[in-house]
């Protein structure tokens, strides 16, 4: 981050037409958005929205209330652009670009092996690492894969502690059999890796899938790009919580866009200190929240670039 | 509100290529905007947001951070495009209508006199009502006034009962001593009216202020013309108190768009059991709150009207 252009960014921020502090988060944004981007006035020009998908072997245990092969209609359905996210995307004046993870070839049931092998593991983070180019003004990070709450659920409960029961939640709207089903296969992907979950890197490989291995790869290039992330659910922060376990200020270049109604995922924002800028009771995935998200940032910088000073307009200042 | 058009809506929400629910907050927004539009795909195509100003006789308490000339000069301000609601609006594809309110002439000290005579409460409510024309498709609400915070938190203590500590604070920034004398202006005004205040137009007229009485007045000609309104912070729903207190379904076409850090404005929502969409720290009025709150709902409808369904898309629905 830049902190020259931070600190301009604040200074300007207490010199606009309003009370100091007054816009609340809009100016944290604009301060935040200004220190990666090392510029005093930031642009959303260019925002990139990554959707990758993947298969899951989990799904052999009943923990999803839709099949397996929903996740490649919903890939196709993101192509004929019928999808929410096609809707959000064009509304957030994004580009949306979806990525899928060899969704034939569904990962390993992790409750008895690893869900991919190391290569597979690193293609993945690789294509995801690839997708960032050319730094884009904002990434902005969404997945789909039937089955994937229950992954979100074992990787946070392998890097952080407490039974499946603590992290899994209904999903895409499983009864109360699939729920126990979905802490069940968590509880058993513990048993069944022991202390290799201890490693952030290796627990992402065995509980992980590939899209949030994905997921993590774009993060980490992001941040080696100085490109701030918006970060959307349950999911997409689960793919993100490695690099916090790897460094406590591995997540500085993120934000969390919203909770989405998935129990686990405000358990795992509390954890990882970050506050999400939305609550609207969301549990799509897909970028769904974090491209709503988008507009607020956009608020954010149209306030901060656009306003008149104090001296400008001749507004005395109290 | 058209409850077949309500229904259609709700019924399109669940053949859409998602789970249902998972669109949370933005499928009731949806329905909601079906209703009072009357159509089963709501439109946004002309937003309306109107900013009244007013001068408040209770600034001589010291009430307020910031002089009371300020009114003016960010009245001003908004003419030239420098404040916040000009670049929030224009963001939000919104059409910006400042209407200052005799700001030279502020209304009488409160904590002794009523605040408007009869004929200066009616025209004030006239202009309001007569500001919805021709039937937008939605109406956005706010306001400019130093010191009305003080007024909204004497008109919530007239309605729902309390004391002054209980309805003040900071507004644009007082310090303890200041918010002590917004407090006591709340209860000598209490004081003052007494009995008087037991009636909702009584109270607007003895306690509100001319930007208030407007914003009353534009949220019963919406009602009447059935055009959904988005309140904004805290003195927007203040405004809007009068009418809930005659008619408990009254606001029933009006959403508050956040919650304010004002703490007064969490109460009074609480009190009307609204729910704020957004809750990002703001309390700078001027609409800017639910100007952002626009881009949330042309999300929701954006989702609503432009979606896949499950046929469409040959997904299978689970």
């Amino acid at each position: 981050p830049d902190d020259t252009s931070a600190e301009q960014a604040r200074d300007r921020q207490g010199i606009l037409t309003k009370p100091p502090g007054s816009l609340g988060k809009l100016e944290e944004l604009a301060v935040w958005l200004a220190s990666w981007q090392g510029r005093e006035k930031p642009k959303l020009d260019r925002v990139e929205v990554f959707v990758f998908a993947g298969s899951h072997g989990v799904t052999n245990r009943g923990v999803s209330a839709f099949p397996a092969e929903v996740t490649a209609q919903m890939v196709a359905n993101f192509e004929h652009g019928g999808a929410a996210i096609n809707q959000l995307a064009r509304q957030a004046g994004a580009n949306l670009t979806v990525i899928p993870l060899d969704i034939d070839q569904p990962t390993v049931d992790f409750t008895i092996a690893p869900a991919m092998d190391e290569q597979a593991f690193l293609d993945a983070v690789n294509i995801g690492y690839e997708a960032v180019k050319d730094r884009p003004d904002l990434v902005v990070l969404g997945e789909m894969g039937i089955g994937n709450t229950t992954v979100a659920a074992a990787l946070s409960c392998a890097l952080l502690g407490g039974e499946g029961a603590d992290w899994v939640g209904r999903g895409t709207g499983v009864d109360d059999e699939g729920l126990q089903r979905k802490a069940s296969a968590v509880d058993d992907a513990k048993t069944c890796h022991g202390n290799a979950l201890s490693d952030p890197l290796e627990a992402l490989r065995r509980v992980g899938g590939r899209e949030l291995a994905a997921m993590f790869g774009a993060i980490l290039a992001a941040r080696h790009a100085q490109v701030p992330v918006l970060l959307d659910g349950f999911v997409s922060t689960a793919a993100a919580l490695p690099l916090a376990k790897l460094d406590p200020n591995g997540l500085a270049h993120t934000w969390a866009a919203h909770v989405s109604a998935e129990a686990g995922h405000r358990r795992l924002l509390d954890a990882l200190q970050m506050k999400p800028l939305l609550d609207l009771g969301m549990r799509l995935g897909e970028a769904s929240g974090a491209c709503l998200a988008v507009n607020i940032l956009r608020g954010a910088i149209a306030c901060h670039n656009g306003m008149a000073t104090f001296a400008e307009a001749g507004v005395s200042d109290g």
